[in-house]
């Protein structure tokens, strides 16, 4: 199959086509991954074997070399024969060793105990090697947006209305600490992943037969041989690990996408040509449009958002894989084995976010011109409050009277302000400043830049950036 | 990237892996495909021109000609460079032919004119030359196994429980008539898929500006070049074709493949070890477990309600797509690349499902064993009813008092009900026939033979099988 | 229960607080009316008995009376005893009948026979006496506002980017054009759904001992019987009718709540202070927000964006409740109940929106300065299209070229486009009119003002408005 | 509105018509309660106010005083008027107090800064007051049933076949473990949900006015009112608190409430007739089914799997909650009102399954039953490891020979096993025990027994059990 036979996007177009992303997630997430680390898993069992004399230090030699010589490609044509996956995986590596050595290999396990371990220890080094450090250099990047942009006036809005001035960093400090947030829970999730060497119903059946010979119980057996792989062992476990280590990964995953693609909708929608406070360069050789050689369109920010729509829902798959009748029914064999999609998609959006965080410039005029559009009417807010501080009994009611003139005349609410004799008493109870931010309404942005500060040093703090 | 180094399960073992599948599918579902039936709406642009007059015949065939010349490859390489991928398909067409040609390609249209169309081609296509096929010969041996059953005795069952018998072919002619029920659902809607040659926010903008110099309205325009493709012109379009369209077929699709999961799931659990009702061949070389010699698996059957599980969801990014600001917002442009992967899946499924079907042997005995499990206690059903038709006043709650002492005594329940003196005057008004079903627990099957037939004759009248 | 310690925000807030859609909706989708629409099963089921003499008329007049006096505080009552809905509901019809009723009331028949028949009747009358018509009442008010818009224009959007113009009518256009196919949809799905009377399993059996007694057979038995009910047989039935016509309806209204979400989106977008193109009514009482008061907030679309949010994702309950094994599993019994909610808050939904389109104001002018706000910028479509007809080898670029200089220097695209020598031969082989064009980008809109009639005419004549 | 006109079946079926739950849940999840929990915040607030001598104990004291008197139906009516639903409430506090304590009531605040912290406080309550408590009466009562079946023989089953053997007890101990770590998760998320008093855009704008003049920050301010309530700060907020907190919350429940549902299902299909390890208890008054007497379903446990389908696709809409546009854009005002939904089903459904597990009783005779149905075949596994051990090279395969001897001859595996000269010299080389396991498949659980006692004495350390 060539790739532009596939037909996942994410292999002929966004994973596959990208040599850098594939260069640094082949190793995790493909099928040739896979079996890799399925291999690293019976090569420890027959380590570990050795260890307490069940083979021969020979044998469990043998048996690594085999591993390391083993082909996906070999794997998949002796499937074709066993039609079952690891007894394929198993019957390629016996090929490889001498008669000594066969009778060991996969020994004492069902094929979930290798698979469900090889899937832990993947997804952990993917976590820890790819999507945390990735997310780093996001976070890292959202802290330099947040700091540079600490003072930049900027409207905050609600229900996309004129609400009352913030800063553009202090809006972007949000998605900082949002993220720290997630990185947190992702970096846990992706280090809590468990294997199992528990045998066919978790009960270590067939290990059980033979412990007491050897010196060494099952859970110990299977603590040495999953600590040969950085893990730790599920609490209990049937034929499965239990199914909810991997679902909270998924999960701390897909609830840190949705904030990458908030953070990409905010960004296109400031992107509007009415709005207009952040641009894209205009490149040359770069189309916006077939047909409209002047377009210039955010197209990574929905990208990202587009991405989102189709990975989240993948969730609902998981949950269902938490069920399993019994010991096992298998029907999370093959939606299972779509999870890697989930985490790809993800890493390749973070990048893309990156990218186009890169290529935005902010246009802190643009941002004071809209401000300026509704005049000081978001003055209301803050007028109000004083009003109410100093004793106004029905203050807000009051103020929404003045707008009302306000949207009849014309006229800049400051102005009806401080030309009305009900007001005199209150007003002349308001300190200087008090009334120097009412007659400039860019000073009314609260603790906008000291809480960007503070949540930027919080997690630069937190978080090994 | 080698097949093993793809991400996508679709891509390395059940599409791609699969020589017929992926013969029968790439031609639809690959991004090969898709590229060559944008190019077939480039070229009907240009034909369609050249009847009008608005370029020449010459030009026309050279696009043609320059259109069959088209790799995949030289598209992605020119996108590398343009950032876009019709643009990038444009140039490259470009290239290919003389300086004459090269204004009218592409021209009047915005890119998803292009994509739209050729979506709304290759789905009809998938359509009518893959999943419709596939499903009638589903079909057809879902009636041809609800046939060879329609005398098995086999108690149904609710709740997981013994409720009154059936026939095996019954139960299958539910099947049938889902399915059945599904097929012309999803005919209706591959062949109502919509194209659009409207530009970029579908007012036909650029084609008006030149349609009175060639007398055609854009209108006519638009349905020649669709009529060209065999497609009809949504009804208005934006940038977009209304959505509905694809949405009903994706909705068509996965709502016939829960009918694939649940013949699935009910087949795994008449396969369970004490039910027993089907078995599949103990094959010398296929393996069920890699520990359990033992084990013959159902996991075909599985692995169809495992897709289902992965699919499934995939129906909550359609209808995020239905949802596009103004005139598009392009958050639509990469999740509705993925819908090719729900077709593909879904076909898989069918496939999976005609060999595990082909595969199983039905066990009557085992049935009819099973049947007799409970005894005779589901006649109570019968008993009550005609207690009641005959006159009795509180039959059923007469019965259950009967059942009660059954399961004290272990008696079976038609010897109670000949010795309850009670009873009498009311078991006398019987006819024979019903007398006779009361002992013999298999007759009281109603109409399900009957009923097995009328409904395999009528999808046989309904549909082209 | 009072009605403020609901849980459910339907029934405290948005249907059981609001007196009309109450009023409308409680007889369809509350629990009371479900009990109704059963007991009318339960009615028409012994007067069919009647008919072919399996019970005598005055029977029949019995049940039906006791039917009307059934209160739903009565049955829920007794169902603490039984443990059954619908034994209990039995039961309480029993109670009022004498005893040689008795025998006849739910006889032959399983629960759910009486259930699903009285779903299917009561979702359909819910479609044609609710849904529908308040579907049609704001695709009138669609249809108005296109008719009213239709020449206002206004600038196109892709990407949130100024495309080119269209007519604000033309957008509000492609609403009538979506909501008129939904409805068409809902139509047929809400009457074509199924009721059942074929027992336990679906085979007739408890019927089948005495058919032939009567001279009558069970398959024309339950034709008669859903004949009084105006409904037609399932094709097939296990104890559930087949689920395929429920599924289509729950998705027919889905897909057509997609189209109000997209619609509100829309609007509340162009309600943003930076665009301004609509108005909401800043009335004296109503608080937009409780610290701002200047704050007019387009709440209600942001409402219908939100209800669908909550809604959309049941579809997943709906397609998880397609699969039952074998003859039912009953895992459905819980969780199908739900479907009145996604209904009624369709329905409230639908009324909201109506509500907020009445609100509104269209700014006319503020639709001509945003277009203006790109200069002319936008015409590089209309120009680049023209040069290229006239024969210019590489129109688009040299355009993408023209506009690097206007974003350098400020100029108008015109202004540079006729100061441009190399342009001359192709300039002038434009008629007058489309020179005319070119010059007033307010006549750049196509077709938009015919499209908007010929869409609102097709609706009016296709729908019953 | 009476119950039974409500549109939600928790209000008249599950929540609002089954008094202990209601009572236990309506403090929690009801509007009235959730007024109630608002009105807290707005006299936490005043009282802060007053410890800063913003205002006066006095008038701090009639805040409180007033918002005790304050009724939902009182709050509703005003919202008729205010149009907006925290205005209303204030209106109505205001009303109770004098006009000097008028001005500081819902000082600095916006209307979400109420709503959000008061949800953080009723969700926390909700969790250490019902959830929590509930699930670990639950992990209980699992517990105890694990120990209760720790020796009670059970063949394992993996694809619904019979594999290899455990206990009852050890299979019940798996979902004491997965229990035991979802109750730490959910306690952890509902103790870290957290609130907010910084104002319209997060900014701390109107508060920071004042500030100075009071000597305190807005963050100490912040602090200090939600201590009041036991609540911490937002890191970072905007309008709203940062959703993750409330995610996670969601998210916990969701994959807890999947463990219930698995657990449900594998309880039911022991329950199936044919299996029939587990029973009910056939009670005189409860009824199965309408028209089968003999009926006893499981219920229960199916209704649990129900309420899961109903509510597990919720998480769709909390992730599109997580997404809000800049400040905030309100799409999440209704939606997020429905997830006191998601945790009154989840109660329900912990109760529903309490009830159920008391109710049935485990038949150890059927296990053994079941156990003994395949003979000793999947002793295949037992023999092929000791083989194995004991240095045949190729013992699986050679099994596999076995096995299709007995296939063919129906002969038990241990006698073919014995009888086979190939295998004398391995055979003996097995230790008496192991020979005693292979001649007693009850023997072959493993380390079932100790497993269950290890698993259960772990959850009690970890559990405030």
């Amino acid at each position: 199959m060539k790739i532009y036979e596939s037909v996942s996007p994410l292999d002929y177009r966004y994973y596959g086509a990208n040599k850098s992303l594939f260069q640094r997630l082949n190793q995790f997430v493909s099928e040739e991954a896979y079996i890799k680390y399925e291999v690293a898993v019976e090569v420890a069992l027959v380590k570990v074997m050795a260890r307490y004399n069940i083979c021969s230090d020979q044998e469990a030699k043998e048996v690594e070399k085999a591993g390391r010589e083993i082909a996906t490609e070999e794997v998949y044509a002796e499937e074709q024969i066993t039609q079952h996956n690891i007894r394929a995986l198993v019957n390629c590596i016996k090929r490889k060793v001498g008669d000594q050595a066969k009778p060991f290999i996969h020994l004492f396990v069902t094929s979930n105990d290798i698979m469900d371990t090889a899937t832990a220890m993947r997804y952990r080094d993917l976590t820890n090697q790819v999507i945390v450090p990735d997310l780093l250099k996001l976070e890292k990047l959202l802290i330099q947006m947040a700091r540079a942009g600490k003072s930049m006036i900027q409207i905050g809005r609600t229900h996309g209305q004129h609400a009352v001035p913030i800063t553009f960093g202090f809006a972007m400090s949000g998605y900082v600490s949002r993220l720290g947030n997630r990185i947190e829970y992702i970096k846990q999730a992706g280090n809590n992943l468990r294997g199992k060497i528990s045998g066919a119903v978790g009960a270590y059946n067939a290990f059980s037969l033979v412990g007491k010979d050897y010196r060494v119980s099952p859970e110990d057996f299977e603590k040495d041989v999953l600590a040969e792989l950085g893990l730790k062992a599920s609490t209990h476990s049937t034929q499965l690990v239990e199914p909810e280590y991997i679902t909270d990964l998924a999960y701390s995953v897909t609830s840190c996408f949705s904030i990458l693609a908030n953070l990409a909708d905010d960004l296109r929608h400031l992107r509007r040509t009415e709005i207009g406070e952040i641009q894209e360069s205009f490149k040359k050789e770069k189309i916006g449009s077939s047909t409209m050689p002047h377009k210039v369109n955010p197209k990574d920010f929905e990208h990202v958002k587009s991405m989102w729509k189709e990975f989240m829902p993948r969730m609902n798959t998981v949950f269902m894989d938490q069920i399993s009748e019994h010991q096992r029914d298998l029907t999370n064999s093959a939606s299972s084995r779509f999870l890697t999609e989930l985490f790809t998609a993800f890493v390749h959006s973070i990048d893309r976010l990156i990218t186009a965080l890169n290529d935005i410039k902010v246009d802190s005029e643009k941002m004071r011109d809209n401000l300026n559009l509704s005049q000081d009417i978001f003055m209301a807010e803050a007028i109000y409050t004083l009003l109410a501080v100093k004793g106004h009994p029905t203050a807000y009611e009051y103020v929404r009277g003045l707008i009302n003139s306000c949207k009849e005349t014309g006229a800049k609410l400051s102005e009806v302000l401080w030309n009305d004799n009900n007001l005199k008493q209150f007003l002349n109870k308001m300190s200087e400043e008090q009334k120097e931010i009412i007659r400039n309404p860019e000073k009314y942005i609260g603790i906008s830049e000291r809480k960007t500060e503070s949540v930027c040093s919080f997690w630069e703090g937190a978080l090994p950036l």
